[in-house]
C-alpha cells in the first residue's frame, strides 16, 4: 500500500508514522516553550511530555490519535489535522500537571510529576505555559490555505479548556461532600473527560474539512467514548495496579475523591458497609488499613458490575456513532473502532 | 464634542466609556465561565477582577487602557480594539492569580486573593480558566469583519502569556540566588512585565490595521513603558505604603523575593551592609525587625537613585516612540502621554 511515496505495511506502521510526527512537533514545540534563560521551562514540559529521553513513556496519546484518525476517517491524511493532535495534547497534559499537583500525585507515566521534581510553584509555570502553547500550537502548525479554519479550530480548543476547569473545579468540591449523585458524577466526568475526546474528533473533522453534521456524530462518538473511557479508568483505579495505572495503588480513593464505583457503593451497599465508606470518606487522607477496607466494602457492592455496564453501553453508543460518521470505512474507522474494542475487552 | 451620537465633555468622560464597555464585557464572559454546576469559577473570577461589588477595586487597568487607546492613537476608535483589552486584561488576571499562589500573596486589590479565601488547588483552576479565557474572548469579540486579525492577534498574545511563564520561572529561580546581575533582571522584567504592556500597544495597532511599522513603534512604547512601570513598583514595593500597593508593607522583600533596589544594593552598598543584606536574603522568611534592617540597608545604598534613574530612562524612552506612531497626535496619543507622565511624576 503506498500513500504519498511511503509504503505502509500495516496499519500498525501508519500509526507509528502519526505518532513519530507528533513527538516531532510536541519535541519542537517544547524545545520553543523555553527561552535560552529560562531553560528549566523546556526541561519540565519535555520530562512531564516523556521526551527528556528515548523510550520514556509519553502517555497513551488516545486523544491525539483520535484527533488524526477523525480526520483520516474523513477521508483526509493525518498531516492536515497535526495541529489539533498536537493541540488537544498540549490541552490533556495541562491539565495533568494541574492534577498533579491539586492531587498531590507523585508519580505520572512512571516518572516523578513535575511538583515533586520541582515544586508546586514550577509546576504552576509548567502547567500555564503548556495552556499558552494549545494556541501558539495551532496558529504555527495550521497549513496557511487553511486559515479559514483556525476559529472554529480555536474556538472547539478553548471551550474544551474551560470545561476540563469546570469539571476540575467539580470533582475537587466533590471531594468535600459524601451525597454526590451519579447524575452529578457524569456531568462532572463529561467536563473534565468527555469535553476533550469530542473535542478531538470534532477536530478532526474540522481538520477534514466536513460539514457541521459529520462533526456531530464524531463529536458524540468522542463523547461516549470519553465517558466510558473513564469510567474504566475509575474501575482500575480501585481494583487495578500501579503497572496498569502508572500512579500508587488506590490513588484515587485518598483524599476522599470521589469515582464511580464508591459512588455506587455508598448508594447501593449494605447499610452497615455504606455508613462505614461514608465515615471513611470524610477523612482528610486514608491509611493503607483503611484504604483496604474501602476497597473490600466497594468489592462487596455491585458497584463494579453497574460500573462495567456503564462503560459498556458508552461504548456501543461510539461505536454506533462511529459507523455513522463516514458512508465507507477506511483503516482509520476501524483502527478508531479497535480503540473501542480494547477499551470493551478490558471490561470482559 | 461628539463621537458615534454620544457627546463626551473630556478626555475623563471617553476614559470612562471605555472603561464601562470593558466591565461589560468582563462581566459578560466572567459569567459565561462557568456553568450552572461549576458556578464556583464565575465566583473565583468575579471575585478576582473586582466585579463581584459595585465600587470593588478593579486594577489600573493599564495593559487594557494602551490597547484601546494605541487604537485610538492610531485613529480608530476604541470600540474595534475591546476585544484586544479584555485579552490583555484577561493575560493580566490569570498571571496574578497564580502569582498570588506562588509568591502566597494573602492580599490582592485590597481584598483577601482567590487561594486565601478558596484554596490553592480552586485557585489553580480559577487561573486556568483565566488563560483558556483569553483565546475565547478574541474569538468572540473580534468583529467579524475583522477575522483576517485573528491569527496576528492570537500569534501575539499566545507569546506574550509564554513570555509571562518565562519570567515567573526566572523571578522564582532568583529566589534560590543572590548573584542576580541587574541584566538578568531587567531581562526578567521585561518577559514578566514589558512583554504584556508590548502586546498591549501592538495589539491596539494590529485592532487599527496598521502596518508592521506602526506596531515596531507602538510595541517599543510598550515595552519601555513596562519597564519603568516595573522599576517604579519595585521602589514602592520597598518604600510604599499598603494603601499605594494593596499588598502588605515589604511583601517584595520576603522570601527572598529579587528586586532592582535589593540587587543595586547587594552589588553598590558598603561592604559590612552587603554581608548582612545578603545573608538575610538567604532566610527562608523575614521576622519584622529583619524586614526593617533590610529596607535600612537598601535605604543607605545609592540604589533609589539608581531605580529612578533606570526609569526615567525608560520613560523617556516611551514618550519618544509615543510621539513617533502617528503624525498627529491626538486626544489618545496625549492620554498614553499621560501615563508616561503620572509615572515621571512618581519619581519625583
Amino acid at each position: 500500500m503506498i500513500v504519498k511515496g511511503r509504503t505502509f505495511a500495516s496499519r500498525t506502521d501508519r500509526l507509528d508514522a502519526m505518532n513519530a510526527a507528533l513527538d516531532r512537533e510536541l519535541g519542537r514545540l517544547a524545545q520553543r516553550v523555553g527561552s535560552s534563560q529560562s531553560a528549566l521551562l523546556t526541561e519540565m514540559v519535555q520530562h512531564h511530555l516523556g521526551l527528556r529521553k528515548a523510550g520514556g513513556s509519553r502517555g497513551k496519546r488516545l486523544r491525539a490519535n483520535i484527533a488524526l484518525l477523525s480526520c483520516e476517517a474523513f477521508g483526509r491524511r493525518y498531516a492536515d489535522a497535526i495541529w489539533a493532535a498536537v493541540a488537544v495534547e498540549l490541552v490533556h497534559n495541562f491539565s495533568l500537571v494541574f492534577d498533579d499537583v491539586q492531587d498531590h500525585d507523585e508519580l505520572r507515566r512512571g516518572r516523578a510529576s513535575v511538583w515533586k521534581l520541582w515544586g508546586v510553584n514550577q509546576a504552576i509555570n509548567a502547567g500555564a505555559a503548556l495552556e499558552a502553547l494549545v494556541t501558539r500550537a495551532v496558529i504555527d502548525l495550521l497549513p496557511p490555505r487553511h486559515v479559514d479554519r483556525l476559529r472554529p479550530a480555536l474556538s472547539l480548543l478553548s471551550e474544551s479548556m474551560l470545561a476540563l476547569c469546570r469539571g476540575q473545579v467539580l470533582d475537587l468540591q466533590f471531594e468535600q461532600r459524601v451525597d454526590v449523585s451519579v447524575d452529578e458524577y457524569l456531568e462532572m466526568i463529561g467536563l473534565k473527560t468527555a469535553a476533550l475526546f469530542e473535542c478531538a474528533a470534532r477536530l478532526g473533522g474540522v481538520a477534514a474539512g466536513v460539514g457541521e453534521a459529520s462533526l456531530e456524530k464524531a463529536g458524540k462518538f468522542g463523547y461516549h467514548l470519553g465517558i466510558a473511557f473513564q469510567v474504566i479508568d475509575d474501575i482500575v483505579g480501585v481494583w487495578g495496579s500501579t503497572t496498569q495505572t502508572g500512579k500508587p495503588v488506590g490513588s484515587d480513593l485518598k483524599n476522599g475523591k470521589k469515582t464511580l464505583p464508591t459512588l455506587i457503593a455508598l448508594k447501593g451497599g449494605a447499610a452497615g458497609n455504606r455508613r462505614v465508606l461514608r465515615s471513611l470518606l470524610t477523612r482528610a487522607r486514608f491509611t493503607a488499613a483503611e484504604m483496604e477496607t474501602a476497597r473490600a466494602i466497594i468489592g462487596q457492592s455491585n458497584a463494579e458490575v453497574v460500573c462495567r455496564r456503564q462503560a459498556a453501553e458508552h461504548l456501543a453508543e461510539a461505536r454506533l456513532q462511529l459507523f455513522g460518521m463516514t458512508e465507507r470505512p477506511n483503516w482509520a474507522v476501524r483502527a478508531l473502532a479497535e480503540m473501542v474494542t480494547t477499551l470493551e475487552s478490558s471490561l470482559v
